[in-house]
């Protein structure tokens, strides 16, 4: 099978798709037979380009890695907005991989519903639009027969959905726990090791691990956001970030953390998902664990998820939650999850 | 889809199945569109009945649980083998749980050959014929048109071999390490906590985690077995039980176990499957870790496998690794990765 795709946004995740697409080209094709073309690219600060045929990733790729405009490509059709490429271009897949937005989801969420709207599929690591709209666009893909996946909006390349939708097919879910900010929990795997949280956190953002505004990871935003997505997707809830509790790391004192350690207890930031009654829970919040939990061993920028589920209980993913290669590689395996479940 | 299903020993793994497909038959319905009939049982002490349009699960299971013959089910074709089951009764999937042997995969063996031949699918957790003849039989499946699925042969239903081939499609697996036996992980925690071997053994007995026998427990045979599957299904390797090394937890002492607690590590038996070069070798022994490695944190009967990758690292799975319940959903989930696969 050959797919045709348009990338919507050409930041770290989406370059780091496409040479994943490059690198693995004979694998893709020979293990899995699928082929794939990147047709149009269209960036709001990189520049726009079509190539009906298919771009030559040798020639794009070092474009946008040195900063310089797509336009300079040598070839194809030039300056296409974000929407004309989704529905002008000859793409079936749109990689959606602008900058998340938990407010309006705009300009994603536009572009999410004009590229459904036409029977063409979406991958996408965009949080907004999947936290803001899920119930909506999910119903649009199937209406008009494009398919939706979004892997990297949890834990990036580590396949949490898709351990919870297809590996655990038939087993319910009664309740989430999760560490999903690999900022907060690098910063109190430091912070119990003795050092200030200003120091850590000063640290964390020279390592990349933390943006010069920390506010979205300190306090709770974005494991927020992840849960929100697990207990729509997962469980079937239809909650709003702005309708959940949330509380950061950023009151927990050093000795908060001497404390717990003394009781034999970790400090870990928890997103959890629950049933109360016949109604879904999600929320964000410190919590002390014991040191017998899995997720109390989870340390410095890894993340994990906790499933409870009717059959087998507790099971447990932990892998990488942030990184180029690896959230690109969600992408990919978005893409190989619909190859796979359409051949 | 409707499926037509005939179990080839149903002892509790069987069993925990047909009571999943009872309790869940509107779920598999509803979210699933998957309906489903047992036609035929053929097990060799409980004895056989084929009734072509479906069996009833209300008045068959029953006569299992307590431990009556299944020829005094009221209605039906009796006295069948295994093998005239698998070719002449209409089942299309051939749920196989007879006893695993290693030395030569029978009589299991015999009948996956059987099924697959005749284009049936088969969905197993008897680690036998895997460990000792995959590639054969995957090649028959290939060839005939059946699938051949066996989720339930590493950790029961925890879902290893879905994340890795498929919500991992397109990463590479360099090396897997796991715990992938309860019963000596439960000796080893309990030994940390000061217990005797023997003391502990016998506790394990009596919970049913440990056979009379405890042998292919504690003597890695069990372990080794999965990893070589492990090895062999996701490495592409071409491993036997016999050509691998198998160091048990027979030779720890409870001062051994001190020693390393006093060095801030933890024992643990580790089944493991690297490259070294070009080839692929697998084991079983017990290795000391460091106790912020995510193996050393998993205690009890729970199993847990480490997948180092390309793209993502390492990417843990956590969960349980036997039960009636836990190990019937494995087979579920095999029935249920056949149908998404297929439709």
């Amino acid at each position: 099978m050959h797919y045709k795709v348009a990338f919507i946004g050409f930041g770290t995740v989406g370059q780091g798709l496409a040479e994943l697409l490059q690198e693995k080209a004979s694998l893709l094709k020979q293990k899995y037979n699928l082929e794939c073309s990147v047709v149009a690219i269209s960036d709001i600060q990189k520049g726009s380009v079509f190539q009906e045929e298919g771009l030559d990733l040798n020639k794009i790729l070092p474009l946008a890695k040195e900063g310089k405009s797509l336009e300079s490509y040598s070839a194809g059709q030039k300056g296409w907005d974000s929407l004309k490429t989704i529905a002008e271009s000859n793409a079936d897949i749109i990689v959606e991989a602008t900058y998340s937005n938990f407010d309006t989801g705009e300009p994603a969420l536009s572009h999410f519903r004009k590229a459904l709207e036409l029977g063409k599929s979406v991958i996408t690591t965009n949080k907004g639009p999947i936290a803001l709209a899920y119930p909506e666009l999910i119903n649009l893909a199937q209406k008009k027969g494009g398919s939706l996946r979004f892997e990297g909006t949890v834990m990036s390349g580590t396949p949490t959905l898709s351990l919870a939708t297809e590996a655990l097919a038939g087993a319910e879910i009664n309740s989430i726990e999760g560490i999903l900010n690999g900022t907060t929990n690098y910063i109190l795997t430091n912070m119990e090791a003795g050092r200030s949280y200003n120091e850590v956190l000063k640290e964390a953002q020279e390592l990349g691990y933390a943006e010069a505004d920390p506010t979205a990871d300190v306090e709770g935003w974005d494991a927020l956001g992840k849960i929100v997505i697990l207990a729509n997707v997962l469980m079937g809830a239809n909650l709003k970030v702005s309708g959940c509790n949330r509380v950061g790391i950023t009151a927990l004192t050093q000795n908060d953390i001497e404390k717990a350690k003394q009781e034999g207890k970790r400090w870990k930031l928890i997103a959890s998902a629950r049933k109360i009654d016949e109604e879904i829970e999600a929320g964000v919040a410190p919590q002390k664990l014991s040191l017998d939990d899995t997720l109390a061993g989870i340390s410095g920028v890894t993340n994990a998820v906790k499933l409870t589920t009717d059959t087998l209980g507790q099971v447990t993913m932990v892998g990488p939650g942030a990184g180029r290669k690896e959230t690109g590689f969600s992408l990919l395996s978005d893409l190989l999850a619909i190859h796979r479940l359409r051949k």
